[in-house]
């Protein structure tokens, strides 16, 4: 039997064991203030990653970066009802510029020094870059507007979870305008197909994506979609959204153009965003009883060499030798771009680095002791074939060569496993049988402490009806996910309603 | 005589030329949230190519990047007076976490959603980053502690000005412990070091780094050293700042390790920022009467090539004829990257592409008719030698071949062509010659609309002896600068106190 490198497995706590990952494969921790957490080196490294590969296809996209401010007046939200509706339970909201002494030894918010009007920590920056929209565009020749940015963002959230719900997270946020409702809708997909591509691409994440019902679109959007992903625990996470705006903000913030005959018309935006939530997203897809696993597109360090240094003479030539392998490394190329290759020299015992990078998930480890040296080997672990069938650790020795030969080969490998062992299981669990009501909830009740998704037809009630609709799944813990881009056509009736179906949807327990 | 791009030039308004430039070069507009501004493509773009190389650096110097909490509860300030006394004038500060409607249309702070605690949003992370410091050292092993964060940071400023002062701003913030006090400071030398290189050889801005006396220390700080470069004006700015803050904070925050005698110690503390900042620097530096002028090295584009479009048949061969000469760039190398070249296809026309990117700066452009695509050639205007002596435009036609030969030779004479011009400036303006205050008088009310700088004999008073020193220059509308690690012994008297000198100080009118 095998020991595992963690203190609790997935099956005996989820929710622990995440908690667990998250600490012991050094991602973040708890900061002190309250909903917010601490990236750490690791977990950092990996956000970068996620920066460097998304930022390339966004700008890949025509998108220009810029910066807008951190502070949203609170006039900007007044504008639009919709939007401030669904953001004004959960913002941060400054009130003075300046602190005293209270008296008591302490400071306070000096009252002299209230702002005439409160500023809003942004929550998303549709309002403040739709002001910027309305002095930039002016005639169809202005369009279209596309700009990112790369920022934190605060909801003040009652509930948190580290990387998956926190008060303050980092994001990307894509806005755009343009002329016509069809090409705004046209380019909200293309965003929603960045995101499906990088996560199943990059992040070796599968994911379903489509549009979500009207009562889980973004406040004042006319369509949100979505990429959903299946954890490990059988749960949805939604892992980027990407918004058809309408005219909502365009309206509101009067981003208008002269058409090309002389008229004047609102402008059509869009807006999507990915965040830190991938991070939680990646840990819950990958990670295994002994910690994380990061996909080598993502890993800030995809080879970690780790010297068996015993502080005596011969340590200087292990070091060379171990030098000259990352050296090697650095000119080879996987994924189109140089191996990541880390020399670890820190002064701590070999064997707790090797579980260290292991619970880190590093894709590969290579250990080199004097006699690895002096055989011209090295010695391998990749962390997606951890353990031989006696439960020991699979490290293997090789010709030095050999493995600068292999190991583009296999992070390729680790990559596409990475993925297909994703794929299978969120494919072995999605039900598409579910026909009736009382089937959903038989499914849920039989499916055991993991369950998938159900994929049922429905009629797409709206309003009232809809809102009915939701109570009753509700009931059952369960939420709805998006309308997949490739489902099957309806042909059946609504298992809500009993209508005719004119879609199918995907049903189940999410973060 | 020429024609300048701009309507304003450096000598009729430096200030309102600064603006001009910032407008007209697409780097930065103001955002209608006070003190706040939005930065715009072409000015993020600088930004992203200033934290790609500093990153670069600051990783090499063995920092790992992380992300701590924009928010840091007034507790954490209250720990230390000097620090809190330092920024409690200018510090946001968030009293609620909820708007509800005011009963007249519009929305409020929730007063039922008030917090317990004030958080202030962050003006500088020390006292939250040295509150996980105490959590993560225990022992001299876990020493050094070395971390770096990208961030935006809040000041709340009274007078704003683009790029140089404002309420937001963005910047890396270096922060690190060590086990003493000769270690610490000689890191904190190190981070200086790297804003100087930084600063010379990708920015092309000279600079003289030294130690700040101590009436411009950072609050909290035992000593605070900087780069300071001379302005156009003659003004100096300060480009970047390192801290030695011995155990202020490591007291304050609890800082504490077990010695390798078994002995508790505090840790030493430093820490260093640059922000953006730099880029109102850079404008200031290299900007001319025509625009901004962008160092190679930290250019978006550093070549952008504009097809002569003729909404004609022959525009398809023209844009593959420019494509092929994009291509040939993004095979060359300079300054050990790739060649970065935008073909630029907006439908706007050609005369107003080419003065947009010498207007923002653009190292080469490149223009192409069907003349030129004809005769293999390509028209060739180089952003630091833009007149001819007629005062006509200096676009040259040369072979693509040629051109393609040269460019790189040329993008490294341009990044040395703007040094050397402002090393020559900054050279030839500061005066070592003035030995007392009326001298000192002197050559500022005779130095003319932009005085250069002085550097003095000073016997480095302290306390009140320093504060009157310091009402004295304040008077003349001048700061102290810093003292030149490379300043000549003092061998006189000072200037001020007549007390014999100990060094040489920079004084300078200032940003």
């Amino acid at each position: 039997m095998i020991k595992h490198a963690l203190n609790v497995t997935r099956e005996a706590n989820f929710a622990e064991w995440y908690q667990t990952v998250i600490t012991e494969a050094d991602m973040a921790e708890e900061s002190g203030v309250r909903g917010c957490m601490v990236i750490r080196p690791w977990g950092y490294g990996v956000w970068e990653r996620i920066q460097r590969l998304l930022d390339d296809r966004i700008k890949g996209a025509g998108y220009d970066n810029t910066y807008f401010p951190v502070f949203i007046p609170l006039s900007y939200f007044e504008k639009e009802a919709d939007h401030v509706e669904g953001f004004a339970k959960e913002m941060a909201v400054v009130t003075h510029h300046r602190l005293i002494a209270d008296g008591k030894g302490g400071l306070m918010p000096d009252p002299t020094a209230k702002l005439e009007e409160p500023l809003i920590v942004r929550p998303t920056s549709e309002t403040v870059i739709g002001a910027a929209f309305s002095r930039w565009v002016q005639s169809w020749r202005d369009l279209p507007v596309q700009i990112n940015q790369w920022a934190n963002v605060v909801r003040w959230e009652m509930r948190t979870r580290m990387f998956l719900r926190t008060s303050e997270f980092l994001w990307q946020e894509a806005h755009a305008a343009y002329a016509t409702a069809e090409q705004a809708r046209a380019e909200t997909l293309k965003g929603l197909e960045i995101y499906r591509s990088f996560a199943e691409e990059c992040a070796a994440m599968p994911v379903i994506a489509g549009e979500k019902p009207e009562n889980e679109r973004f406040p004042g959007a006319v369509s949100t979609y979505s990429i959903e992903a299946m954890m490990q625990d059988g749960k949805a996470l939604q892992a980027g959204t990407s918004h058809f705006l309408g005219t909502t903000f365009s309206s509101a913030q009067d981003i208008k153009f002269q058409n090309s005959e002389g008229q004047q018309e609102l402008a059509q935006t869009i807006s999507w965003g990915m965040s830190t939530r991938m991070i939680g997203g990646m840990i819950m897809t990958h990670g295994d009883d002994d910690g994380m696993r990061v996909p080598p597109r993502l890993a800030p360090w995809q080879v970690v060499i780790v010297p068996m240094l015993r502080d005596n003479d011969e340590d200087a030539a292990l070091i060379e030798y171990c030098q000259g392998v990352q050296q090697e490394l650095g000119k080879l190329q996987a994924f189109g771009e140089p191996v990541r290759a880390l020399l670890d020299l820190k002064a701590i015992k070999a064997v707790t680095k090797r579980w260290g990078w292991i619970k880190k998930g590093a894709p590969i480890v290579v250990e080199v002791g004097g006699r690895d040296m002096a055989g011209g080997n090295v010695s391998v672990t990749v962390r997606t074939d951890l353990y031989k069938e006696d439960g020991k650790l699979n490290s293997q020795i090789v010709a030095r060569d050999a493995f600068l030969g292999d190991v583009v080969g296999t992070l390729e490998g680790i990559q596409k496993t990475l993925f297909d062992q994703a794929k299978a299981r969120t494919d072995a669990n999605i039900v598409r049988d579910v026909t009736d009501f009382a089937g959903l909830e038989s499914y849920f009740e039989n499916a055991g402490k993991f369950p998938g998704w159900v994929e049922v037809e429905w009629s797409k009630p709206t309003g009232a009806e809809l809102d009915k609709v939701v109570e009753r799944i509700k009931a059952l813990k369960l939420t709805f996910r998006n309308v997949s881009n490739d489902a099957a056509p309806a042909t059946g009736t609504c298992i809500f309603t009993g209508a005719p179906a004119v879609e199918r949807i995907l049903v189940a327990r999410a973060y």
